[in-house]
């Protein structure tokens, strides 16, 4: 299904109706809308002009279109940020971050959680039972804009609060921080100030914690807002749009909140965000890299428990990369039947028209900047409202024989101490599901502690903290399992575990970490044996009780097993986890189509789904069905076929 | 004629009459003296000594050196920043410029101008009728060190009166930054904050005004000066010494107040200061790349109505730039020649001599480090001295066939909005204005908005905003004109135009611009047809009625034509640039020379120049007059001829 | 001798007796404790608890082990801090530096001062005594961190106090700034403001004065350290631990405090702070630079006037580098080796275990994380205590024949005023250094104003101001002398001689520098005559009554001769360097022995050392008596032997 997100506040009420109908005519079901209208829902204190949003609604349910309505809080208006200054948020550094753009909040303010619930009640026992309205979506992009933490006094109120909590006494916070280093010690809960203008590197374990918080009050920040909503709007469902690539809060822990997730997929855009080589960015720029939405996709039908949609589609070039290339003609296509493919229920296009005003005025729309005419993006979201004619029910998305344990927690704990430069746990996690995915395999994002059953192949790049949930859930698997490099090396204090790294998995894995190297860019290691390849960042040292499938140079085990479980005691080149992974889904009894690096495959029930982000054009395997497209896959074309 | 600059209250008293005597020794006619003197002039609130200038003017005019005097605003003195603190400009990021350099005050300060009134009043009565003093310099390089903005609460003050006047009510100023855009919405001019500090960026509309402000705020700011000294020294000429490469205020305007242009030329400095490949930057260490002072020279004789001075030239190594190479010999004498063929009154080295204290300690001089001993520079000052007498009434300078128009406020606005990283206006005129000269073409540098008749090729390398004056000027031109990508793309409040860009000129080009691609280094996009290269960083997708001149490798239009306008519907590399500009060059009939990349040629009445920055002999067109120099140009020669 | 840093804090008191009978049977001697325990020895004002401290002393003691006990004042505890803000430091920027980590104070804070006595005071009473102490060691890595300078308001309150001294008067203040440019005069000592946060580059005369003020703090603090413990504990010799490559302060002048000087020898962290190539870096990375260590213990003899220790030994991988990779194996040996090679008294390891909690719980220590086990470091350092017993006394290190003129001061004018960007003072006494090395000389660091001797040959990179005593002992140097561009080059204010560079040395030389060039990366200039080689970064035009050795390429002098001293304009490329300073030793008599860039030699007493940082072996000289390892040096391999 397709949907929009659109601002009848952006444009003359004279136009709602076409606008509606033209809509309709393109195959949209769904429409988003509200989410930044603050200043024109409550234009001073206490004063509301609903007027025209009710009006909106209307014709917009009038022709036949369902409304998800967002809440307005990732733009406090000028008037409240003038009467409550202690909602702004406060850089790292300790500047303010002040008015005159959008999510100008810290989650710590106690102020701005009473001024939330106000509006978003008000809201929502006006339009909770809107004939139109079908679903919510809380707030816009919760982290967007490095928005998750803030570093002012409120922030340092509520983080006490939480220690005191989470410790009880500040000599619990001692024993867990080893204060004792550096003479650290805290007298009481009042001796806490924020981890940041140390002079040199303050203790980890503060920072992880001070992550932990920051990532609780998004959730509770949240939840706030999802109990308001059911109780005014108990019928409809609701969902937040996440971002890409934003990982500073537990999205798992968020969603669960949620009835369904949803994300906003601006492939283009990303390919200058992930640390992709200059190479690959150009290589990449017109298509976006195969696995950048799909990536996402699966990490939020996982956090959506199965339900997720793309809330915001870009559908051309946009505005907010260091460079905004047209995307490839096809690529508006492909996206977004890509994102069914992978179970998204719904695609929704950002935005209805280009605005022709302020910060996203070269952000392309469906239609062009302030006209009543598709834009070339629109044409392509056209022909896939055409095609999706012949697909009214697409079959359900079915389990994946992989399962990817995905631990936010990891990308906290390895931002704050790297150790090597560029050990990064987002790009670790993006290596191995491409390296996967060009297998022809399909992936679930899995939430560490949940089950692992039913799951051939199991993949755990990296898990710096092994819980007990987790560890259970992994000594129940059946599958085979992966385990990466910095698994288990920390407890839950942020300590090096007294049997060593891997810790909890030290006897499941017959291994022990004695020492870790960080390597240099152009430096390797190279490992040989049952794969081959080189390791390069992270090199461990590893004693142990397991076989041993591969080797470093000197000899040191690189790749052991132990029962079902293996372990790759470094950060993989392509060569070496291609060849890794390759191994494990041979053990795993997996049947596995190499692909080359430019086409996907995705199966959705039935259906099996190709990509083409590639120049040359590739051929299905024979004797499928065609349902869409041909068999020779052409450069950004789609295929559907059944067996 | 040659000038140079001088410090009096650097020396002892004692050496000024002899300093004097062999300025004039060396063909020096000018000396400009004073600009940064004001604490030797009040030491101290209301004490007054004026004694040593009063002297120091009386050696310099009795030596017969005719005098110009800089109002020392660039340096408030510190009992004036200790009394008024309010003086003190602001960064961007919220931190005060403090005390101990120069240009530490911020033009929004009421404080300031009442103050700077003062000082200017004060000198301007003393010294207005001098017989030694033949001008006035205000102030000294307005802008430099990042200084025409400030960011501090007089700043936000000044900033809500400006805006009050221009948009008269909140709600106008709303509909034209298109507020409603994220909640933005204002109820009141005190409801206004400065463009900084935002969470992500802020309204693009709102810096364009921020930006205009300051600009205005400079022109308003000199005329204050200018008015004084008009009132108190009627019959002496006021200019200002402009920097290269500052263009955060509109040097038109501001130079409106003015009865000649000035600017200070440092050619290598700008080779590290411009954009340059490491290539061109290695290439053009010693000599500077050899348009780098004509754009300037050219640029300033526009501003300046035809009338402009280089006030400092340097004169050797200086101290400021991150490399700081000797120039290979010659060239001192060679850019003394080139600043005189492109139209200049007057060359004035900076300075006399090296100071052997203080920041500039590593700045030569025509004398070297405290001593009365010629540098390697003076020793060619020296020689353009003796040379100079043979051509004791230099023609003037004519009208060029081919006009540029510059325009400030686009550098302002794609510096707002890249949309592409590599967008840099003032690169892309440099690129224009050098392609154009490699023809062997002379180049006037015009405003928009001011006439182009009698110009045979307009370029419009990109004008964000087609003002109606600049239309119409455009719709007389009766020569060729070749418009660059972007222009016409916003109009005056940074919308986009309704019939898209680019706007004002839709009908006369025949064009409508529905997508744009910005590239990112190392993508392209080739071009042919009748002018052939590629695209690179700006790539339009363009709709036109117009004739296609070439065509991108899709077949989307690449250069257009339709009457007497062809317009490039990107950013050019150079092959592509400078096919176009021939093709435009030989449309408007005009008779070209290819000229190497080290070489270039320009005229000034009967005369023509050449300079030779490289390192091979270059031969001067047969059958010519050679008046000074060789018909075989060495390496950092020059030539000049008559026909 | 060997030795260990121990934290007893960090352990259960149950593990203590076995750790210092294991350290014994390692063949350690010393142990250093306490240098961060204030919080756990005065956990609140006035409240102590010595209890665990004596009981630790008492168990290393009982086991045989020496004492050395630092000043806990690198770690000011939270208490502290809070009643006393003003003990903070600023960063350049006006931020705070707060809490948090260590060295979170300011040398200008009287309260600091006050509080730092009498915390000395009290551990200088109680144990100043205790038959287990043999030293104290001051504080903990002064200027670590950049916490040298700090920009408070106490900062400004001391340098004001500090200028009143050195000026006397306002006017000579002025006068010696040249306060006069840029209208900068103060009149008074209230005037004087930091020289940060200015619009453009402060007065390099007052950021030096700056910079000799905080040198001058670090040395009376520490001095203020030393003469409380001398009187409480005159029996005990007192040492601190000098960082590498920190020279905010003046060594020689901090260390006439000391008994000893003592260093941290972090050999592998060091390849990534100081500015090697990357190509370097990566050849480096796992056995670090062979002159890294050596320079350091070269530097500290010289600043203990012949006595020194390693501190601080690295033992294995590091935590704080971009990359921390696992040294090779043999390396720790060998750093130890060469250590004591090149006069160490002790090699102490940085640290008996390590822990597995706080900042540094990815250091290595000889024990690993948290266990009574051996790391591979910690089986290195057993080595080496089982081969010392062979060498119970190690020979004296004699004078070295060359002498290396180091000048802090140089550093400080250098980063002030680099004029070409990458005229850094560290890199080039290395490079001189390792030049020399690889001619298989032993070389003594010598303070400015130091005898000069004895020494064959004098080596003086580069020293800006020479001072009187400089002067005078170089002019009765007997030997050969090497000086290098920029010698000589202002005044002790910061001012360009009268006679120009190199001042003082003008005569001597028979030299005088009219112009300097500064080149980019990628621009040289070739030198040829008695040496060849390149110029880079800085080139000097000379005008010389000496003879010329070299000359550039336009026959500008590169090196002259006058007398037996020789002057090299330019920075030396490589190739040069090594050419100019085989020619000095030559013309010194100096016998030398080529070297692979591998392999380094060191003599002390009769005993010579060979080290191998390399991947091939290296045949040392035939005929000599083998003592220890082989007469093939394998790669990480060591060996020693006499005539």
């Amino acid at each position: 299904m397709l949907g929009v997100c659109y601002y009848p506040e952006h444009w003359d009420e004279s136009r709602w109706a076409e606008d509606a109908r033209r809509m309709r005519e393109l195959g949209i079901s769904f429409v988003r809308i509200g989410e930044f209208a603050w200043s024109r829902l409550e234009p001073a204190r206490g004063e509301f002009d609903f007027g025209w949003l009710d009006r909106a609604m209307d014709v917009l349910h009038a022709a036949g279109l369902k409304v998800v309505l967002g809440t307005p809080t990732a733009t406090p208006p000028k008037w409240l940020v003038d009467e409550h200054p202690d909602i702004l948020p406060y850089d790292e550094d300790g500047k303010v971050r002040g008015f005159g753009s959008r999510r100008h909040y810290t989650f710590s303010s106690q102020t701005w959680w009473r001024e939330s619930a106000r509006i978003v009640e008000i809201i929502a026992q006006r339009y909770g039972a809107h004939p139109g309205l079908v679903g919510w979506q809380t707030d816009n992009e919760y982290g967007c804009h490095d928005t998750t933490a803030s570093w002012g006094a409120e922030d340092l109120k509520q983080f006490k609060q939480w220690l005191r909590l989470r410790y009880q006494s500040p000599q619990q916070l001692n024993e867990a921080w080893g204060s004792v280093f550096w003479s650290m010690e805290l007298k009481s809960f009042d001796d806490v100030r924020l981890p940041n203008l140390t002079v040199t590197e303050p203790n980890p374990a503060t920072r992880l914690d001070f992550w932990r918080f920051q990532s609780d009050q998004v959730a509770a920040y949240d939840k706030m807002q999802c109990d308001i909503l059911r109780k005014h709007s108990p019928d409809r469902w609701i969902t937040h749009n996440f971002m890409g690539f934003v990982s500073d809060f537990d999205h798992f822990k968020m969603g669960d909140n949620l009835d369904l997730a949803s994300w906003d997929s601006y492939p283009i855009g990303f390919v200058e965000k992930f640390p992709f080589t200059e190479e690959e960015r150009n290589r990449w720029a017109q298509t976006s890299h195969p696995d950048i939405a799909p990536y996402h996709h699966d990490l939020y039908r996982g956090v959506g428990k199965g339900r997720f949609w793309v809330m915001e589609q870009q559908p051309g070039p946009v505005n907010w990369a260091p460079w905004n290339p047209v995307p490839k003609p096809g690529m508006v296509r492909l996206w977004t039947w890509e994102a069914l493919a992978h179970g998204a229920e719904v695609v929704s296009y950002f935005r209805w028209r280009q605005a022709p005003f302020a910060q996203e005025q070269m952000h392309a729309g469906l239609n062009m900047s302030g006209l009543d005419e598709l834009s070339p993006g629109g044409l392509e979201a056209q022909q896939v409202g055409e095609e999706l004619k012949a697909f009214a029910d697409l079959p359900a998305s079915e389990k994946a024989h992989v399962a990817l344990v995905f631990d936010y927690q990891s990308y906290w704990t390895t931002m704050i101490q790297p150790q090597g430069k560029d050990f990064r746990y987002e790009e670790l996690c993006f290596r191995w599901y491409e390296s996967l995915r060009r297998l022809g395999l399909d992936i679930d994002f899995v939430r560490p502690g949940d089950s692992l059953e039913g799951y051939a192949l199991v993949v755990v790049p990296c898990m710096t903290e092994v819980d007990v949930a987790t560890e259970a859930a992994l000594s129940k698997a059946t599958g085979h399992i992966v385990i990466g490099a910095r698994t288990g090396s920390r407890d839950r204090n942020f300590v090096i575990p007294k049997n060593l790294p891997p810790g909890p998995l030290g006897q499941q894995t017959g291994n022990r970490v004695i020492q870790v190297s960080t390597l240099r860019p152009g430096l390797s290691d190279a490992v040989s044996g049952a794969v081959s390849g080189a390791a390069i960042r992270w090199r461990e040292t590893v004693q142990t009780s397991a076989e041993v499938l591969a080797r470093f140079e000197n000899g040191d085990p690189a790749l052991t097993q132990s029962g079902n479980m293996l372990y790759l005691a470094c950060w993989a080149d392509e060569e070496l986890l291609s060849s890794v992974l390759a191994l494990a889904a041979t053990k795993a009894g997996l049947d596995t189509l190499p692909l080359p690096d430019t086409i996907r495959i995705r199966r959705r029930g039935n259906l099996t789904f190709a990509f083409n982000y590639g120049t040359e054009a590739w051929t299905v395997p024979a004797g499928v069905k065609i349902l869409l497209g041909e068999s020779v896959l052409e450069p950004q074309a789609v295929s559907i076929w059944t067996k």
